[in-house]
């Protein structure tokens, strides 16, 4: 069931100022990169007050998308991680725009919280340097939100994320693209006030070195350099001069360095802002840029699924330890499902699809993490976490995916539960929960012990065959059965046995 | 604003089978009993399919508690305690059985968990043995719910509350009174059920003594002493007599003995069934009776808080570790709104009322819990835990509160999030939500500088006053205020400063 080593792969991040998308080699473990591509659709600029993407924005990504698609839409499907961010979890009509974008690209899009972006960001950053025991601060400014990172070697120990951008402070205190003392004055306030309860985490006196990734801040180094307003990227001194220099202009029209863009110009004045504001509040005198990014952080991540490192297994194995779990009960339910699966392997929902299987094995990790809040409902709470958790490696559709589960593991089944999940899954979801309820179901008692039971599912019809007389040795998993044959028929399944 | 020391405490339980007040004097901290009052009210049977409490047994009930409100009307309200547990956690039409029970009792009623109820009760029995340093199993047999608890000394570390009682298998497995061989096999199969996922939890090897509390426990054991099935309390071997003399009757009308009061024959069997699961399942060969139980728990508990030393207090303390929140911020909150409330002494809110401060000390505690789930909204996540965590010490009303204040503590402020808590915290909260939000701002920083500001509340007007010049030097705080006001008068306030 597990696929091929594909040879090249690819990753997409829809930004909310950007779209990048950058595709590998991938040969023998080490990754080369053969094409980058990147559009700034500003996508930011699209969310209306009612924070709907408005047609227009639409149309213009959905253009760049199709571009981008006609790369990578014949790619194999795990060679391939697409993720929106900050725009795309805020806009009330993401969904109608991602099932569009998701036909453009020819792959599923998987949205990101600000905290799995910073994840990803400071991998992307810390495998462009060398190598360094001391604490780094990394710092990406995107198109509605900046991240804040503090970690050792390529372990971000310290994420933040921050709902400031240079598309959206530029909107939001330089009216169509008018300068100002005072205007800059609030802009750089309201960053600060973003910044204020983080001072003391992220202050300068935690790290040796800050990092800026992305290209506002490359942007802005460059200036500083060209200008010569600095000789050493971004220093507290050249922001200064910079910001004086930009108090003599009164429309960003008027911003032309040789090192800008002119494509860049209407979002560079939030993103110095952003940059003055962080500087001050965090006592930073200096800053280095970096190429590496949420794209190279998105493919580190990708190859380590495919090398079966997979950044999900390790957080769940993370998070059941830090909730006090029962493990063995755990590892109990994973070889029983393990063996039930095997059984099931020319069913649609595990027939290519190891991803099936993973998700089930999760869900045993975390099943119930819950408990650690309280014992009545357990269930509840264990999918509450789930669902809402900054989980490193998870998307949020991931996320859904597994809380459904988890939450549908005992007492009343429900198929609405799985509906509105992202295909396949609305369909797979079923049938991964009734796999995963008959475990938890089995090992009830916590024992080790599980008969040589034959499973078969067709359609709607679900047969247990256990070793002769085996049943009539064990009355209270009989009982349980009999009970969830009566459960299971809520969702017009049939459970013989 | 802190109370007197009350000379007698009373301590009520509207327990699923019977009612039990318990009244003490207390002196020099020490308790003595000076009343028991107890009625076989049987709650439980009062529930129907539904889960509504049919108003027969309503009636029933209310009755008793104008017996028992004449008792304690007019005793001060910190010297009383009053909870329900599972029948009115159950029951959908609760609330106004409660609000009439108050009105019976003249004090208000507090829902508890099963969890808790399971602290109390080896609170209960922990205080009537002698000191012993080994591991003690208590178990309690209730109307609808059976609670285990292991500890040691007077901590029970693993507690545990199962949906069955003597009154729900009796009525479930035993209808109409009928006895067969076959309803008592089924009744001990569903007991085995429910105890089946904590069969090596509380199996016998973890502890050196087995402590039955609740009357039906005592009944059992009195009924086997005199009997002849056993000359030490409850043992496996007096069961299976027991149980062989029960097989060969028809009718609960036809268990007959002389330590068994008519009034508990309905529900005894249904009792013998659990014992008898638990036995087996548990692998428990013999179990001592205690008289302490759940209501000289809440007694000790209640001393506990007149002498400060609110479990309440307790329990944030170690939730807050738990959640590695930030305990200096917390420290600053707490003096920051220890200084308000100082100035607000003729406050409704807070004259003659403690209660509200050491709420706000709880939710200074506790409000950062949620950040540990995910930083994205983490207030919601806080509010969450606390709202349905097993939370020592706290009724399902005080986790509520304490819910809402957290919930309330950033962002936009609703006062319709009040509405619904039982008066006067439907009021009061408003006004602590709103110390708590000031202090919060204040110290959005997490520095400890406080300036030396006044407060005024008067109606919808809140007034803060700055030292000379503070407000200009601390541009953050004046805009978080600005904003504040905008929040505030969303429920009608005018913040001036």
């Amino acid at each position: 069931m597990s696929n091929p080593i594909p040879t090249n792969v690819a990753a997409v991040d829809l930004g909310s100022n950007s779209f990048h998308m950058i595709i590998c080699s991938l040969k023998d473990g080490k990754l080369q990169t053969i094409d980058r591509l990147k559009e700034m659709v500003r996508l930011a600029a699209g969310l209306d007050e009612n924070k709907y993407l408005d047609s227009a924005t639409q149309e213009k990504a959905l253009a760049c998308l199709e571009r981008f698609g006609q790369r990578i839409s014949n790619f194999p499907p795990n060679s391939v991680r697409i993720v929106g961010t900050n725009t795309l979890r805020l806009a009330k009509n993401a969904h109608q725009f991602i099932v569009k974008a998701e036909k453009a690209l020819g792959h599923p899009i998987h949205i990101i919280s600000g905290i799995e972006e910073a994840r990803l960001i400071y991998q992307g950053v810390a495998h462009s340097l060398s190598s360094n025991a001391n604490n780094r601060f990394v710092m990406d400014i995107g198109g509605s939100s900046t991240e804040y990172i503090i970690g050792k070697q390529d372990i971000p120990h310290t994420k933040e994320s921050l709902n400031m951008g240079c598309v959206t402070v530029s909107q939001s205190f330089f009216r169509n693209g008018a300068l100002s003392k005072k205007a800059f004055k609030k802009a750089t306030l309201f960053a600060e006030h973003h910044l204020e309860p983080f001072q003391s985490t992220f202050n300068s006196q935690h790290y040796d070195e800050a990092i800026g990734a992305s290209g506002s801040l490359k942007a802005i180094s460059n200036v500083l350099e060209t200008s010569g307003f600095s000789n050493n990227g971004i220093t507290l001194d050249g922001m200064e001069q910079l910001v004086a220099h930009l108090h003599t202009l009164d429309h960003v029209d008027q911003i032309s360095f040789p090192a800008l863009s002119i494509e860049r110009r209407p979002v560079f004045i939030g993103a110095v802002a952003i940059v003055y504001a962080t500087f001050k509040t965090l006592n930073i005198q200096q800053m280095t840029v970096s190429d590496g990014a949420l794209r190279e952080g998105l493919v580190y991540d990708l190859v380590g699924r495919i090398y079966n490192h997979d950044t999900r297994s390790q957080t769940s194995q993370i998070i059941a330890e830090r909730y006090h779990t029962d493990r063995r009960h755990s590892k109990q339910l994973k070889e029983t499902m393990r063996y039930m699966v095997a059984q099931l392997e020319h069913h649609p929902c595990f027939a290519d699809n190891s991803a099936s299987l993973q998700f089930l094995e999760w869900a045993a990790d975390l099943h119930e993490i819950g408990f650690e809040i309280a014992h009545s409902q357990y269930h509840k709470h264990s999918a509450y976490i789930i669902e809402n958790g900054d989980l490193a490696g998870f998307s949020k559709q991931d996320q859904l995916i597994l809380s459904r589960l988890v939450r549908s593991h005992r007492k009343r089944f429900k198929e609405s539960r799985f509906e509105d999940l992202p295909p396949p899954w609305n369909k797979h979801t079923t049938i991964m929960s009734v796999i995963f309820r008959l475990a938890t179901l089995l090992h009830r008692n916590r024992q080790a012990v599980r008969p040589d039971f034959r499973i078969g599912i067709d359609g709607k019809d679900i047969e247990l065959t256990f070793p002769e007389a085996w049943l009539e040795q064990a009355p209270l998993t009989c009982a349980d059965l009999k009970q969830e044959a009566q459960y299971l028929k809520e969702a017009r399944f049939n459970l013989s046995f």
